[in-house]
C-alpha cells in the first residue's frame, strides 16, 4: 500500500453546488484559501456550467483566478460540456473534470445525453484538452448504484471504465459512488479490477449518505488507490440523484489516514476550522462526525 | 469471507452503563425485547457488578429473567470477578462475559489490579464456568489504543490473545477497540494474525468515537471475523476509558451488511425503532448516522 495519498477538496463544487442562498465570491474565495492553508493541494474549485442551472457556480471564473495565485495548489474546474470547455480555455484551470455517468438513466436525468453521446463528446474534449495542456480527470458516476436502476452491474462499471483508461493513459479516471450507496466489499472488488487491468490512475469519489463514506474510502486505500475527493464539514450532493447527500467529509478521510499513518500534508486543527466555515455555510447541510468529537480539538 | 455474521448487541449493557439517572427495569426489558423482535438473537443484557461501582446494572437479575423468556435468545452477562461468578451461578446467563485490558495502565484503572492479578482470577473463572455449563466470552479491552498509553504495540496484543487463546479452544474472545482510536489497517492486521493462529473464536468490539466505527467493523469482517458487538442507537462508552464515547451502532452495522449482501437476520425497520428508543434513553447520548437518513425510515 502508498504511505502517502492526496485528498482533492470538493467542498467548493461538489460541496457547494446544490446550496442555496448564493454564497458570495469572497466568501468562496476564503473558503478555498482556508482549505489550501490546512494543507490541501488540490481542490475542485467550481464548474464552468450555465448559471441558470446552477446559479451557485456563476462565479466560478473568480474564485479559479483567487485560488491559482495560492502557490502548489491543483485547481480542478468542472466542464460538462463544449462550452464548458471554452470557458476552460479562457480562464484555464490546471485540470478539467469530466463527467458522465455509467447508467443511461442518471445520465439522461444529469446531461440529458444518452451515455454513447456524452462519451463521444468527451472524448473530443479529453484529446483537444490533453493537447491545449491541461490535466484531465474523467468522473465516472454511479459506478456502485444509481437512483434509479440500484445496484450497477460490477462489468457495466468496468466496461465504462476502461472506455475512459483507453481514451488516453494521462487521465484520471474518478469511480463515483454518487448516492452513497456503495459497500465496501464492492468498492474494493471494483478498484482491485480496475488498477489489475489499467494501472494506478484512479480516484475515488464518496458519500456518507447513509454512514458508509469512510469505509468505502478505506477499501478503496486497501485496493491500492491513493486519490481522493472529499468535501470539508461533509457539505454536498448531486442535485439530479434524488437521496445523495454529503460528500464524505475532508475530516473524517483526514482523520482516518492520520490514524493509519498515511501522510496526507493536512494539519487537523487547521482543517477543522475551514470545515467549521464549509458547515456554517447558509443552506448548507453538514455532515461527517470529527467535527462532533471534543477530543480532537485539543490535539 | 463468510456469508452470515452475528451481531451481539450491547446497548443494555455497555450502551447503559455509563448513563444516569437509572432506567426503570420495565423499560430495559421493553429495549431488550425491541431488540429481539428486531432480529438480534444475541445480546449483552447486563453486569453483575456492584451496584455502588455500577448502579444502572443493579437489575440485572431481572432484566436478564425476562430476557431468557424471548426465544433463540444467547444472553450474555458481564462477571467482572469471583463475587459476579457467584451471581452467574444464581442467575444463569447462557454466556458470561469476562474482561481485562491489554495495557497494564487501563487494566488498573478500570479493575484497579494488574493483568497478571486478573488473568489469574479470569483464568480459573473460565475453567469453572467452562465447567458449569456456561459459554464464556474472554473480552481483551485496548487491544489498539489505551487512554493512557497510546497505540498499543501489536506484538502486546497478539500476546494477550494467545495467552487468552490457550485458556481453552472453546471460549470467544472478543478483541476490543475500547476508545475508537483503532484504524482498519491495524484492525485488519490483528484479526488476520489472530485467526491465522488460532482460529475462527474471535469477536470484534468497536467503538464509533471518532467516525472509524464502520470502516473498523468492515475492516474485521473482510479479515474473516463473523462476530461484532455494537450498540442500538449507537450509545456507551466505558466510564473508565477518559474520551471513550459511543459504541458502534447496530444499524449502521446492520445496513453495512446489509448492503454488503451479507445476512444478519435483522429488520431494519424493526431495528431503527429500537434505536430510536435507546437513543431516547434520558442520559444517553446517542451516536451512528443511519438514524438521521430519511431514506431508511421508508425502506
Amino acid at each position: 500500500m502508498h504511505d502517502t495519498v492526496t485528498i482533492s477538496e470538493v467542498a467548493p463544487r461538489d460541496g457547494l453546488q446544490s446550496v442555496g442562498p448564493f454564497l458570495a465570491t469572497e466568501a468562496k474565495i476564503a473558503l478555498v484559501a482556508a482549505l489550501h492553508e490546512a494543507g490541501l493541494r488540490r481542490a475542485e474549485i467550481g464548474s464552468f456550467v450555465s448559471p441558470k442551472a446552477i446559479p451557485q457556480m456563476a462565479d466560478t471564473p473568480a474564485v479559479l483566478a483567487a485560488a491559482k495565485r495560492l502557490p502548489d495548489f491543483e485547481c480542478t474546474v468542472l466542464v460538462p460540456n463544449r462550452r464548458g470547455f471554452e470557458a476552460a480555455l479562457e480562464h484555464r484551470p490546471h485540470r478539467i473534470g469530466l463527467f458522465m455517468s455509467v447508467t443511461e438513466s442518471h445520465n439522461k436525468a444529469n446531461v440529458n445525453r444518452t451515455r454513447e453521446e456524452s462519451f463521444a463528446d468527451l472524448s473530443a474534449i479529453t484529446r483537444e484538452a490533453l493537447e491545449q495542456g491541461f490535466k484531465v480527470r474523467f468522473n465516472l458516476s454511479c459506478c456502485f448504484h444509481c437512483p434509479f436502476e440500484g445496484v450497477v452491474p460490477e462489468a457495466t462499471t468496468l466496461d465504462w471504465v476502461g472506455r475512459a483508461a483507453a481514451l488516453d493513459p494521462n487521465i484520471e479516471i474518478a469511480i463515483c459512488d454518487t448516492t452513497g450507496n456503495a459497500a465496501p466489499d464492492q468498492v474494493g472488488r471494483i478498484f482491485r479490477q480496475a488498477m489489475a487491468s489499467w494501472g494506478d490512475r484512479f480516484a475515488f469519489h464518496g458519500h456518507d449518505t447513509y454512514g458508509m463514506g469512510v469505509a468505502n474510502v478505506a477499501a478503496a486505500f486497501a485496493a491500492g488507490c491513493q486519490v481522493f475527493d472529499s468535501a470539508a464539514g461533509g457539505i454536498g450532493g448531486c442535485p439530479f440523484a434524488p437521496g445523495a447527500t454529503g460528500n464524505v467529509a475532508t475530516e473524517d478521510v483526514a482523520w482516518l489516514f492520520k490514524r493509519m499513518g498515511i501522510a496526507t500534508g493536512i494539519d487537523i486543527a487547521a482543517l477543522l476550522k475551514a470545515a467549521d466555515a464549509a458547515a456554517a455555510v447558509p443552506g448548507a447541510v453538514p455532515g461527517g462526525r470529527l467535527r462532533a468529537v471534543p477530543a480532537v480539538r485539543n490535539i
